[in-house]
């Protein structure tokens, strides 16, 4: 059915819905570009994007009525196939097919995929557009192989407001399939520059790994800022006047999305209390899982990303209330409080450290996200492009950022091992390293905790150190376990006799 | 076979070796009160200790020739019988049968079960005595429940010497299987003040979970040893000197095994350079995956270890050589370094802040592992004691510790949450925080890196906090994510209508 009501979206859907309007559909028609199935938040924004953008879209959902409700509200925006059973979705779409699965990740990513196999053909593509953990990708893209189908697990960020006006897409599969999709996922990214924030990632998990680092990162970001908001206000800057801070903040090196969203929340007030909204907050923060499977990711592909991995503990840590209780009422601070002796040009110039530190730690977070992108690259064999990465997230997603279109450009012009040994960053870091053990070492002083700059700090160092103290480690290892030590100037493996005569053995 | 040779162990196998002398065992007599299975190094050290102790063992090995050379070597040291295959093996136990699996974990334990499950009857028990994953532990124990039979994942710590000498030995299983095999087990069993560190944990995984949170404290406790060696290696210290201050604080509270091993290793020299041999040792760490396993666990039960995560991230930063070569080529240092300077008034105050550092961050790591085996044992149900864990601690295996008696009896005097709130250590802390700060500020201003040390120092003052930043990220979270938050005044969940009026929607 092409629906194109001429009554408002305000009325309500009883009141619009003519059932047999919508069910008198002709959907052997096959005319439909693409087909979403799912039309739960994500899946009808991006129904909306895709008509929105001229495609003839099928859209299914289990419960008739949401689809219904979507012709009704939204048909006016382009041309929509509701389909009242899968099969007459299947039949509605023009070949090869093309249907982008938006339903619950998990069990009901795969219920949809077994009932969608027998009703398609050789060269069909289902697209899982949910958050997909890569390795059911994997296993996914596999199983659809072997039926002559393509799968493409496409990670979708921006949420419920980019999947309706331009979210950056991350699609992996293959490249046939990516041929026949990407110009239509294109046409409904986010655009800078005349450039689609959607590009082909890599074979099978390509696409839902790189989204999955995506939100790892995003998790580094948050809790960098949360730091860099616990410092300041130690030293005792209220939440309306930090908003201001963040937005100055905001036209520089910083510039983003979340800093943004940070100055927005600092600066609402709470219409119960009249003070800053964030002080009635319950200050435990919540988690769907997609930090922790970058950091389970990386330790499985022994890539160090510890200041993601902090800023996971660091939620964690917050919504143990028992156990912060309990340390609570046991636990001492430091004597000497910090911040509140600073006088205005002291305050000035912590500002600024603080907002230096938290570039040096951000740029950290996308150096051990990048890497770990790389590592998984050369092991699954995907030839991610970095640079096409730091392209489709300068907007769009949540972690949409002036610095990644340097971080671009820098991928770009050189061959790149780690995103810290680009020009431009580590001159900016050579730069901002002495703000950075500052503030780290005061919030140690003052007792404020700061994971995430502290670990992104030890990280610096710990690539930039000429020896690590990982030699002493190799010694106690071969001491009580035997299992080896390499030297510095000779090849092979080599165990001393600890427990006899202490000569060196090659082993 | 009961083998007692009279021949000297010095003698060699196929002098020694009566094919039809060791053939001619009537296996038949089911007298062995235990069988090992698997005659590598762990599991003959295991088999002779058990013989040490009286018990007659039935061995078995694939390759026949491993359990006679056990027979011609050790025969003397007890009671051996050596089994030519497993049909023989189990009919020689004693019922029910008693048999620890040591070959190597994953698909040889798995096909070593496969085998012997069908020779077994009702009520034998069968022990992996390996580091298996206690997620396979509890896979396994539900698959030999269903044919009647016990299976006890025994996680056994101590390396070689200690298999021999005295493990620490953590069974899990059912309390049936440990009344019958609990005896025999705590016979060889390392002893403290008269008490075998042996103990049933819980039912199915918990003593592979155990095991496990055991090697993520140890990797803990090997990286802050390496820290404080790379501070005071930075501060002038050479290595035989640092011998000696490890030497003399090993005689209070840091008093361990892995202070002693770092004492002699630090004062190792290498026979081809004359100087230390930890400089000669490649600075790349290697690891075996059970400290991967600690904090993908405690990711998934959402537990805060940041301090264990740090150490195997540090370990896997080490092994990184072509990351560090980018990494040291390009980023730059503080410009003052640090220790140069000293006065030796300086120095001892620093090697005494050090040492108090190294305390206060391995409690912080014991907290840490303590607080994720309680929160395991509720999600699984395994109501583990951690009085119990940290009592078989005290002796056998590798992070055994002058601090775990105190743990111990922390844990029998209070109910404690964290560890961190036992009077003593909170006490402790008290007194050693303001070197721990002074440690982690001066690292970072001389360009050190102390992952371990700051992470540990950011959980204390997480957990000690009155209000953490989360609150911001709660707020972030629901504005670009519509994720909701709590207020600190009423229940329930609650939407700001960031993009509409901003009012607030309770959820």
């Amino acid at each position: 059915m092409s629906s194109q009501p001429s009554t408002p979206a305000e009325k309500t859907v009883a009141e619009e819905l003519g059932a047999d309007e919508v069910q008198a559909v002709d959907v052997q028609e096959a005319t439909a570009a693409v087909g979403v199935v799912g039309m739960a938040v994500m899946g009808r924004n991006l129904a909306r994007n895709l008509a929105r953008h001229g495609h003839v879209v099928a859209i299914f959902n289990r419960s008739t009525a949401r689809t219904d409700e979507v012709v009704v509200a939204h048909g006016h925006e382009g041309t929509f196939v509701a389909a009242p059973d899968l099969t007459s979705f299947v039949a509605s779409l023009a070949r090869p097919r093309r249907i982008i699965v938006m339903v619950q990740a998990g069990a009901g990513t795969d219920a949809v995929i077994d009932q969608l196999v027998p009703l398609l053909e050789e060269g069909d593509i289902v697209v899982d557009g949910g958050n997909a953990h890569y390795v059911d990708t994997r296993r996914r893209e596999e199983a659809l192989r072997a039926h002559g189908l393509h799968f493409v697990g496409a990670g979708i960020s921006g949420g419920e407001v980019g999947a309706l006006e331009g979210p950056s897409i991350m699609p992996g599969g293959s490249l046939e399939a990516y041929a026949a999709l990407g110009p239509i996922l294109e046409s409904i990214a986010a655009v800078v520059d005349g450039e689609p924030c959607c590009a082909h990632m890599g074979p099978d998990g390509a696409g839902h790994f790189v989204k999955m680092v995506h939100n790892g990162i995003e998790y580094a970001d948050m809790q960098f800022i949360a730091e860099a908001y616990d410092l300041l206000r130690g030293a005792g800057i209220e939440p309306e006047a930090m908003a201001g801070i963040f937005r100055t903040w905001n036209e520089g090196d910083l510039d983003s999305y979340l800093i943004e969203v940070t100055a927005e929340v600092l600066s609402q007030r709470d219409a119960r209390t009249g003070g800053a909204l964030v002080d009635s907050i319950v200050d435990a923060a919540g988690q769907k899982g997609t930090g922790s499977w970058t950091v389970q990711a990386a330790l499985e592909l022994g890539v160090p990303v510890n200041a993601i991995a902090e800023s996971v503990f660091a939620r964690a840590s917050s919504s143990h209330p028992e156990l912060r209780a309990a340390a609570r009422a046991a636990l001492d601070g430091p004597v000497a409080a910090a911040g509140t002796t600073r006088t205005p040009a002291d305050l000035e110039t912590f500002v600024e450290d603080v907002r230096q530190t938290l570039w040096s730690a951000k740029v950290v977070a996308y150096a051990q996200g990048l890497h770990l992108i790389r590592v998984a690259s050369q092991t699954y064999g995907w030839d991610v492009d970095i640079e096409t990465v730091a392209r489709i997230w300068r907007a769009g997603c949540i972690i949409r950022a002036r610095l990644l279109e340097r971080i671009r450009g820098e991928y770009a012009a050189n061959d790149l091992i780690t995103l810290l040994e680009a020009p431009s960053i580590r001159e900016g870091l050579a730069g901002t390293q002495d703000s950075w053990r500052r503030v780290v070492g005061a919030a140690a002083q003052a007792g404020v905790p700061v994971p995430g700059f502290a670990a992104s700090l030890a990280y610096y160092d710990t690539l930039r150190a000429e020896r690590l103290p990982a030699a002493l480690i190799q010694g106690q290892r071969d001491y009580f376990g035997a299992h080896t030590y390499r030297r510095t100037d000779d090849d092979g493996s080599f165990h001393t006799d600890w427990s006899g005569d202490r000569a060196e053995l090659r082993v």
